[in-house]
């Protein structure tokens, strides 16, 4: 049976640095290629946070130095750590698919992603990005650049940026017409590059879309059968780290609510990640939204392990 | 008479900062559709030199500061740098098709152009990258991390890299799936992630790929008619900024080598675009190259000017 899913990696699973990224990709594209020698289509998302931290921290860095390279916009450092991600995560798939003698093109779509620009997360920026400054610094900045500051964790002040939602996937036809041709592409890296409309132009936004609300959507839009949310643990827990910690192995639309509603998950954790499942599930009879780790994600397809959140 | 149509655009055209290239894009994407309204199918090739040198610069800035982002490898900056001028071509020329009632996906894929590692480029690197240093700075370097250093026109010594020819393009079968949904596609962004083969891997080299030769490249690949090469100047000249100057319409292959012989085209300049022509047009008969300026491309390809290089 061939299903057509669509895979969310973390960015946290590719390292801090090129070296890093290198060797993780290779042991991604492992699991990756399983469920494609399984006869399925697979199309990669993934995270970008620990990546495009890097990047805009050096684009910061340099601007301010004696190179006096230019300052970098957040989006452009998003669309560049997805050149950077898709390139090594092309190149891994493509090797593994190649030991096990399967010639199958693999490549990496320049994506944007559609935001609202009167979604209410612009009014509430949350998501920290770049470098540490002290107090002084920080409103200096904001007075300069209008950039909205706060305290992170005593560990001095960051910029925060929005999360806002994501509504449309720009390159979606691009990415459907490689899938029907049986090609494995990597999208929407980092949640895309965040965009709004402006009459015919796109515009980017300073804002990191949550890379699995935006695979989430990206299943949707291309009616896709499966979601993979990629994560640390193998199933999802409730009462997690606790004596009465319970592993699910099923959960529909009104279980996942009343767990949200009790508290379990975590939010910028699990929560994200059960909220994009649900998404995604509940957006069509049939769908199914699987939450595991990547070793075990064959298995999960299966049926054998993982949490599977359904309608 | 629909032509398939591979532009190679130059680096240079994209300016040096984020709002340099927002607002050139915008010019760019103008006689871009003009050919895909006039029924092309067009393939948009372009180049990196500042922009890649810009974010390599940045990286290796903040890599030595205190900011201490990690190293990171040239290819990788290459591949950043699709992603960055991508994200701003492919938005500029969707804004264009939209201005003129032509809904057409355009998109970026990210792509690697396979080079040969005995090719005699890599025992002689002659493209500069990157910082100015001075001797006794460029020794250290030299000896710390194996870079060639070399004097740059008294501004100071820099790093070196080979300039090797295009082989193969990695990505083409993605492209050619692109072309056949009558969708724009942008690749081979600054000669292509310049990679060579072990065994089943590909691996990132430290070099650049003159973008006219990948692209000529990939328009033999992807069998295009045309090559549309653009530069400065409206024509290629013989007896350049001379008393016998004289502007060419038309030259086969027997006459650029005359001329090239002759030494009328600039090593770096004008000689690497009528070779790259000279490779396209010769590499199957009816196959033509025109060199002409960006504003006069749809009327080069009318026959009515620029310079037609074919068998």
């Amino acid at each position: 049976m061939k299903d057509r899913i669509v895979v969310a990696l973390g960015g946290n699973a590719l390292g801090n640095t090129p070296e890093e990224q290198l060797h993780l990709v290779k042991h991604t594209a492992k699991p990756i290629v399983d469920l494609i020698q399984a006869g399925h289509e697979v199309i990669l998302a993934h995270g970008n946070g620990p990546q495009v931290g890097m990047i805009n921290l050096a684009m910061t860095t340099a601007s301010v130095s004696a190179s006096k390279t230019p300052e970098m916009p957040f989006p452009e450092c998003g669309a560049m750590s997805q050149g950077y991600i898709g390139f090594h995560l092309q190149n891994a798939i493509r090797a593994e698919l190649l030991r096990r003698d399967m010639t199958i093109p693999v490549a990496t779509v320049v994506t944007q992603v559609l935001v609202d620009e009167k979604d209410p997360a612009f009014e509430n920026p949350t998501k920290p990005i770049g470098s540490f400054y002290t107090k002084e610094e920080a409103v200096q900045i904001q007075s300069e650049k209008g950039y909205t500051m706060v305290e992170d964790a005593g560990r001095g002040y960051r910029r925060v940026v929005p999360s806002p939602k994501p509504v449309d996937v720009v390159e979606k036809e691009t990415i459907k017409a490689l899938i029907h041709q049986d090609q494995v592409v990597i999208a929407v890296g980092g949640g895309g590059i965040p965009v709004i409309k402006k009459e015919h132009d796109l515009v980017g936004v300073p804002a990191v879309i949550d890379k699995d609300f935006a695979s989430a959507k990206l299943a949707e839009l291309i009616d896709a059968d499966y979601l993979i949310i990629l994560t640390a643990v193998e199933k999802v827990a409730i009462g997690y780290n606790t004596p009465e910690e319970k592993w699910l192995s099923h959960m529909d639309l009104q279980t996942c609510q009343k767990y949200i509603d009790e508290g379990h998950f975590a939010p910028g954790s699990m929560l994200p990640k059960v909220q994009a499942a649900m998404n995604f599930a509940g957006s069509k009879k049939g769908r199914r939204a699987l939450i595991t780790s990547l070793d075990k994600a064959s298995e999960g397809i299966l049926g054998h392990t993982g949490t599977l959140i359904t309608l």
